[in-house]
């Protein structure tokens, strides 16, 4: 399985300057040696051997008679390279159907289209980095923020990595303990006490649990928050989504119904990301295709972190309580926010409780970009209070297994059984502890892992 | 202005494994030095002048105290790099944000932003490649078929360099003898004929002559058939727009005017490109929104290569004649196909201009398609027919200027002038043929030429 060759396109598809086409395995020199040559009249092939691993060098991709591109070739050979194993880098001219017939013919040489995230699988298993960095790889391409960056080539470096094997140490001293007093049991001596293992394990857990915390940081961080403009139609959601997103994405228009699908657009804001969604707008429809906007609309608020609900404080009086009422009784207050549209053209009061913005004053949109970021910031720990934050679902699944395993240790103690069975607990967070950095793994776990990388990596 | 050191991300934006950030110029060595290190503890500077070029280094970015990411840097020293300059390739890891931040930090190191095409322009300010070569470049990164790609690739090996030197040759031979005529004239010595340079006029005439035929091949091939899907609401447009897509990209429903803004998607049918555009559907209607829309869809059809234009063959007979009188009224029928649609619902006989499509029967279909690429085909000139393909209107606009100055020349001739005068409209046609491998050139046609590139290149 691991002796394939494997191949694929490593750059984003699209029109740039240059692609670069990954090719990795036993086979990848042969089949290099195949197709390229350093003249463009086919004379002059090349034998990889003789050059040294991390040279580039200029020459001609041919399939059959004909030059396909100019290209530079660089190669790493075993085990100096990403994956472990001898790798070649095509480095084309840029552009879709340069990169994608060059990848075609590595094909038809023998190489196999590689799956996503089969190269950095690679670099795991010939134990170039572990399972956790190998997933930071993933997370530090998807990163959009500093912060996400931040936290993800902190793991990359290893910083997740180094607590578990702390942690792991920390625990296999108390094993080795509890387990040394086994051999000696008949003569009635005592290693550690049990007061003492319970104290040890309870220092565990406690940093274990702060790391645990990390995650609702770690998850906004990661994917963001999903923002969902809501509110009757006409109330301005479709302008506000332009003016955050500083284009025309949406339509806009005078007519209410005007947005049918909705439109979803990434923007930072106070260097956090959110997944901003402009909806169809709330209200009965008789028109098709309008009422299943108005459905999915419904369907994007129940998922929403935060919910900009627009209420057009242009209306009378009477439309605005309405507009409350429906409000009060359809949203989830704790992540909603009342938005007061076109607060220019209000003839009422201002409202007590919500925030007035109009589009013609910056400083109303400053105010409501800054309620927003509170509302997330107040529900997530700060970032500084932990050197470590858990970006990963999976890794957060695994700490908790951790603990409750270290809990189980704590319990057996208590009920006053023998070390064995001490052991037995404790031994198993040592292996939910594994799973992390990949010690301990199975295929499942990897496909799922490495199933969400992109092609290429 | 040369002596700026520029830097650009070389890779498409997006997702990928790799980004490529390019930077080239005086100063590129220095600013490596400054940002990057071969240990994450940022103790290990390097010296480039002590590397050898074409090689490769890992290593780490730093922007002051942090690690922004792990990285390979390619050294290319000059005159051995694409630019002739000294250039680095940094390879990060994939992503839009790292890309962009270590970016932004040789930006802030000193280096300039590249403006699109200035390093392929570097290359030809350097002497590496020919102007008609540096436009290659764009075009094949552009390529979307088997065509655009061979034709370019051809422009990036020469093809038409070597057309336009021997071309050149050609007419210096004949302005070398017009001229030693002049030195001669008092002698009375004859050196050449006046048939004599007609006849080599002429010859020279044919072959741009047929190169220049081969633009509009060379304009499909490179830019692509526009091809407008047109006809009344209802007349199942985005469905065969779907269908051909193989995809769910427009919204179909049965109610008339789904369909508003127009949705463009590129698609190769039978080799070639097309640029497939839905339009709303044509009718008088009082929606605001659907008018625009409608208007748009006459915009399209003025400006379109091919139209399909589709008739619902399920109504009845007076509804299908009144369709055919519009379509005879309004469209410019050398351009267009009538489609008779939904052939499965018809009730009446099968049409006898045009072709009827069922969504239901793919031989239908295909027959479509081939009629589709049968008519562009029949607008220009067989591939074989010549070696060299213009796909470049300025290349096109170059060579019948240089067609024009040749005909002077002729006129001169008949007209009995004296080889003075021949021989400044012969260097007039010289000056057109430089002007396409830049060997004349000034400002203005260098940035609409490299304005048009892709930044990073």
């Amino acid at each position: 399985m691991l002796s394939n060759t494997i191949a694929a396109i490593s750059t984003p598809l699209g029109e740039g300057g240059i692609s670069v086409i990954r090719i990795s395995g036993e086979n990848t020199f042969g089949i290099i040696e195949n197709i390229f040559y350093l003249d463009k009249h086919k004379k002059k092939r090349i034998t990889v051997s003789e050059f040294n691993s991390h040279t580039i060098h200029f020459g001609y991709i041919f399939d059959s008679g004909s030059v396909i591109d100019e290209v530079l070739i660089s190669i790493f050979k075993e085990p100096h390279s990403y994956t472990g194993e001898n790798v070649i880098e095509i480095s084309s001219h840029g552009g879709v159907y340069i990169s994608q017939r060059i990848l075609k013919l590595l094909l038809d040489k023998g190489a196999v289209h590689a799956e996503p995230g089969e190269f950095t699988k690679r670099a795991f298993l010939n134990g170039r980095i572990d399972l956790a960095q190998a997933e930071a790889v993933a997370d530090l391409i998807r990163s959009k923020t500093e912060s996400a960056h931040s936290s993800s080539i902190k793991q990359l470096e290893g910083s997740l990595s180094d607590f578990v094997n702390r942690t792991r140490k920390d625990i296999i001293n108390i094993v080795s303990l509890v387990e040394l007093e086994l051999d000696f049991a008949e003569e009635g001596l005592e290693f550690i006490k049990k007061e003492e293992i319970k104290s040890k394990i309870s220092t565990l857990n406690e940093n274990l649990k702060n790391i645990i915390s990390s995650y609702i940081t770690g998850k906004v961080i990661r994917e963001g928050v999903n923002l969902v403009i809501a509110g009757k139609p006409n109330s301005g959601k479709s302008s506000l989504f332009n003016y955050l997103l500083k284009t025309n994405r949406a339509i806009v228009s005078s007519i209410a119904g005007t947005t049918r699908d909705y439109i979803e657009e990434n923007l930072i804001i106070n260097g956090m990301l959110f997944n901003l969604i402009d909806t169809a707008g709330l209200r009965h429809s008789s028109d098709i295709i309008e009422s299943e906007g108005i459905k999915r609309s419904h369907g994007k608020m129940k998922d929403a972190d935060l919910i900009l609900y627009l209420i057009d404080s242009s209306q009378k009086q009477e439309e605005i309580k309405k507009d409350i009422k429906d409000f009060n009784e359809s949203v989830n207050k704790e992540k909603a926010i009342l938005v007061y549209s076109k607060s220019d053209l209000s003839k009422t009061e201002v409202q007590d409780s919500g925030i007035n913005i109009s589009l013609l004053n910056d400083d109303t949109i400053e105010k409501l970009k800054n309620k927003m970021t509170a509302l997330i910031h107040s529900k997530e720990i700060k970032l500084s209070s932990v050197d470590i934050i858990l970006t990963n679902l999976r890794h957060r699944i695994c700490l908790e297994d951790v603990v409750s395993s270290l809990n189980d240790a704590v319990k057996t103690t208590d009920d006053g059984m023998s070390g064995e069975f001490i052991s037995v607990d404790l031994r198993n967070s040592l292996r939910y502890l594994g799973e992390i950095t990949g010690e301990v793994t199975n295929d499942e776990i990897l496909n799922n892992i490495f199933r969400n990388f992109c092609i290429g990596k």
